[in-house]
C-alpha cells in the first residue's frame, strides 16, 4: 500500500520527498525496511534516530524527522487505524457448531456464530451477528445485544444482560454470587441469596478472567463505553461509570460506584459503598476508603492528593535520615543549653 | 405477603399502626411503594427519610421512623431471610446430561444433578443432591460430599475432597499444582511434584475464578465454614481456619495458617510460612510477614498494629511538613547559636 | 525402600547407625515411623527434635542430629526427587479422547493425549506426546512443542506458539487481546486490533488461572525457564526473562521486559514500558515505575532499595512519636528563646 493511500484513509499530513511502498506496521524497535512505525509515548521518541522503519506516525507538535513521516493530531488513533489496514482478525465461521447445546426455547440473531460445546440454557435471548466461541455457557434467561462476542470460556449466569458490541475476553464470570454472608451470632454465617443480575452495557469491553458479580438485590452494572482489564475484580451491586478504565487487577468492593470516565491503575483497591466523582484517577496499587470528588488525583493506601503523595513517597526513603536530624537536634539543643546553663552560672 | 407474616417468619418486632402487603425486597435507594428494604451499614441511616419503600427492617438499636418497621437485633439476617421469602433460586434440572463424559467407575449420589459437558474421571465419588453445573472437571479420585454445588467451569484435580453443602462459584480452580520448584544451582529450576491434595471441609464458599492449590505433601486445607471471596490465591500446604472470611484477590502464600474467624480484607497478602491467630483482622491491602497472634488487628504493608497504622498514615501525607518543620527548627537553632556567639563575643 | 538406596539415588550421604526402610515421604510436624522428611527452610530446624520421622534429608552445613540423615549440600532437590521415588503423578490415558473436536488439517504428534471435549482448531499443530486435558480450547494456528502439558481449562488464543516441555496448569488463558484502546477525543474509546501473538519458551510453567495477552503488534515473550505461578497478569507486548520466578498475582503491564533470573513476590506491580535488569528481585507488593537496574533488590510502593526500605519501614509506625519530638523541639526551644531574651533584657 502506497503511504500517500494511508495518509488519506488515516487523515494525516505526509511529510515525505517522495510515495513509497508500505507492506506492514511494526513497533520501533522493531521495524525494518517496508515498515511503518508510530511514536505516541514519549518514552520512544528517542529511539526515532536509530529505527529502520521506512516512515512513521507522528504527532502534530513533534519536530521534523528524518524519514518520512504522517502527521496527526492522535499518532495513537492513527496507529490503531493503520494496523486495521495491514491486518484482518481470525474469525470463526459463522452458524451453529452442531456440538453445541441449545435449549429450545432460545432466541438467537441472524447471523450469529455459536462454536463447539457452548451451552445455551432455556430462555436465553442472542442478537444479531454475535459471536460466541467454544466452551462459552450461558446459564438460563441470558439477553445479548448485538455484535456481541463472547471469547472461550466466558460464563454468562442467569438473567445477566449484556448491551451491543460488548467484547468479553476468555475465562471471565459475568453474574457469579456476590459475597454476602450474614453472621449468625454464634460464629457461622448464612448465605445470602444473590437475587440481583449484572447489566453491562453497550461498548463494554472486559478482559480475561474478571470476576463480574451480580447483586443481592438490584443490579451490579458497567456503563456504556468501560474498559476492563485482566483479572478485575467488581463485587455486587457495584457500579462503572460510562467510559471509565480499569488496569489489570482492580477490585472494586461491593455497592461502589465509580462515575464517568474513571480511571483506576493497576493492582487499586477500592472499599465497599464509596462513590468515586467523575473524572478521578486512582493510581496504580492505591487503596480508596472513602467518597472521592470528582476530577480527583489520588495515590497512596490509603490514596490522598496524588501530588502531595508524590512529595511524601519521596521522602518516605529519607525516614532514617529524618531520625538521625531530629536527633542532632536534640542533642545539639541539649548542648545548648547546658552551654547556657554554665553561662548562667559563672 | 402480609407484614405481620413475614415479622413472624423472620422474629421481627413489628412497628407499623396497621398491616400492610410487601411485594418485593429492594435497597434503600432503589425502593419502591410496596417493598421491604433495610438498613445495616450505618452508612445508609441518612436514606431512611427519603426511601420510598413501604418498611423497613431496622436494629432495635436504632431510633424511631416514620414507616413501618421491622425490628430485629440482626438485620442483615432478617434481611437475608426476607430474600428467601421471595425469590426462588434458578436451579438446573436433576439428572445426569446426555453430554456428560463420566467413568464407569464414578459413584454418583441420588438425585444428583450433572450439567452438559461435565466431565468425572474414574474413581470419582458423587454425594446426594450434588448439583455440577455444565462444563465442570472432575479430575481422577475426586471426592464430593452431599449438596455439594459446582458452578460451570469450576475444575476439581485429582484426589481433592470436598465436604457436605460446599459451594464454589464460576471458574475456580481446586487442587491445581503448587508453585514448588528447587533451584538446581545452574540458574534453572527443578519442578517439585506436588503429590498432596486440597482438602475443603462442610460448609465452605469459594467465589470464581479462586485458584487453590494442592500441596507438595500432605494436604492444603480450608476448614468448616470458611468463605472466600473471588480472585483468591491459596498456597500449597496454607490452611484457611474454621469460618474466617477472605475478601477478593487476597493471596496466600505456601504453608501459612490462618486460624479460626480470621478476617482479611480484599488485596491483602501474606507470605508463606506464617501463623495467623484465631480472630486476627487483617486490613485490606496489608502484606503479613511473620507470625501474627490470636485478635491482632493489623494494617499496612509490612502490617502492625491498626490503631498504630491509623496514626502513621494519617501522618504521612505530612511528611513534606514534618521536613519543613526540621529545617526550621535548624534554622531557628543556628540562628540561636549565633546570637549566643555573638552575645558571648561582645 | 532402604535408606541407603535412597542415599544413593539422590546423591547424599547418609549418616545413621544401620540401614532402614522408609514406606512414604512427609512434612517434618506430619511425618511418621517410616517417613523420611526434610529441612531446607531454616524456620523448621526448631521441629528436629520432635519429628517422629524415621530419618530427614539436611543440608551438610547443619549440626548432628538424633535421628538418621540424608546430608546434601541441596535439600530442598533431594526431597524433589525423594517425592519422584515415591509418588506416580496421575496421568491421563494417551489417545484422542472421541468427543475432542480437531480440526481436519491439524498436526498431532505421536503419542499425543487429548482429553473430552477439547477443541483444536484449524492450522494448529501439535508435538509429540502432548497432553491435553479435558475442556482445552486451541484457537486457530496454534503450536505446541514436545512434551507440553496443558491442564484442564486452559485456552490458547490464535496463532500463539507454545516450546518444548511447557506446563501450563487450569484456567490460564494464553493470548487474550491485549487492553490497548486509543482515546477518540470525545471520552470514548477505539479497541486497537491486538494482531500480535504470545511466544512461550521451552521449560516454562505457568500456574493457574493467569492471563498473559497477546501484543498489538510483534510478540509477547515468556523467556526459557521462567516460572509464574497462579492469578499472574501478563500485558501485552511484555517479556519475562529467562529463569525469572513470578509469585502469585503479580502483575506486568504492558511493554515491560524482565531481565534474566528476576524474581518478583506476590502482589508485586510494574507499570508498563520498563526494563527490569537481570538478577533483580522485586519484594512483595511493590511498586515499580521506573527502569531498574541489574542486581537491585528493591521494596515498596513506588519501590526504592530494600535495605534502606527496610529501616523506613521501620521507622513509619514511629511517625506519631517522630512528630511528638518535633514539637517537644519547637517547644523547647521556644522556651530556651524566650529565657535568652528575658536574660538579655535584665
Amino acid at each position: 500500500m502506497k503511504l500517500s493511500e494511508i495518509a488519506l484513509i488515516l487523515e494525516c499530513r505526509m511529510e515525505a520527498a517522495h510515495d513509497l511502498d508500505i507492506t506492514g506496521i511494526a513497533g520501533i524497535e522493531e521495524a525494518g525496511p517496508g515498515h511503518l512505525t508510530f511514536v505516541s509515548n514519549r518514552k520512544y521518541i528517542r529511539h526515532i534516530k536509530n529505527t529502520r522503519a521506512s516512515a512513521i506516525i507522528l504527532g502534530i507538535d513533534l519536530p521534523p524527522v528524518d524519514i518520512p513521516s504522517l502527521r496527526t493530531p492522535n499518532p495513537y488513533l492513527a496507529f490503531a487505524r493503520a494496523l486495521e489496514l495491514f491486518h484482518e482478525p481470525v474469525l470463526p465461521p459463522s452458524g451453529i457448531h452442531p456440538t453445541a447445546v441449545i435449549a429450545g426455547d432460545a432466541e438467537i440473531g441472524s447471523g450469529a456464530s455459536i462454536g463447539a460445546y457452548a451451552v445455551v440454557e432455556r430462555g436465553c435471548r442472542i442478537g444479531a451477528r454475535v459471536t460466541i466461541y467454544p466452551h462459552v455457557v450461558l446459564y438460563p434467561e441470558v439477553c445479548l445485544g448485538e455484535d456481541v462476542i463472547l471469547h472461550a470460556g466466558v460464563i454468562v449466569r442467569e438473567c445477566c444482560i449484556l448491551g451491543h458490541r460488548v467484547i468479553i475476553q476468555n475465562g471471565t464470570i459475568v453474574g457469579s454470587d456476590g459475597f454476602g454472608f450474614a453472621p449468625i451470632g454464634d460464629g457461622t454465617y448464612h448465605k445470602i441469596r444473590q437475587t440481583g443480575r449484572v447489566i453491562i452495557e453497550n461498548d463494554v469491553e472486559v478482559g480475561s478472567n474478571c470476576t463480574i458479580d451480580r447483586a443481592a438485590i438490584g443490579e451490579t452494572r458497567i456503563r456504556r463505553g468501560a474498559k476492563l482489564d485482566n483479572l478485575v475484580q467488581i463485587g455486587h451491586g457495584a457500579q462503572v461509570g460510562e467510559d471509565s478504565v480499569l488496569a489489570a487487577q482492580v477490585g472494586l468492593a461491593g455497592s461502589t460506584r465509580l462515575g464517568r470516565n474513571v480511571q483506576a491503575g493497576g493492582q487499586a483497591g477500592f472499599a465497599g459503598h464509596q462513590d468515586i466523582g467523575d473524572n478521578s484517577v486512582i493510581m496504580a496499587q492505591s487503596g480508596i476508603h472513602g467518597d472521592v470528588a470528582a476530577g480527583s488525583v489520588l495515590s497512596g493506601s490509603p490514596a490522598f492528593d496524588g501530588s502531595v503523595w508524590r512529595r511524601s513517597a519521596a521522602l518516605f526513603p529519607k525516614l532514617p535520615e529524618i531520625q538521625r536530624q531530629i536527633r542532632a537536634l536534640e542533642k545539639e539543643l541539649a548542648a545548648l543549653k547546658a552551654q547556657i546553663q554554665s553561662g548562667n552560672e559563672k
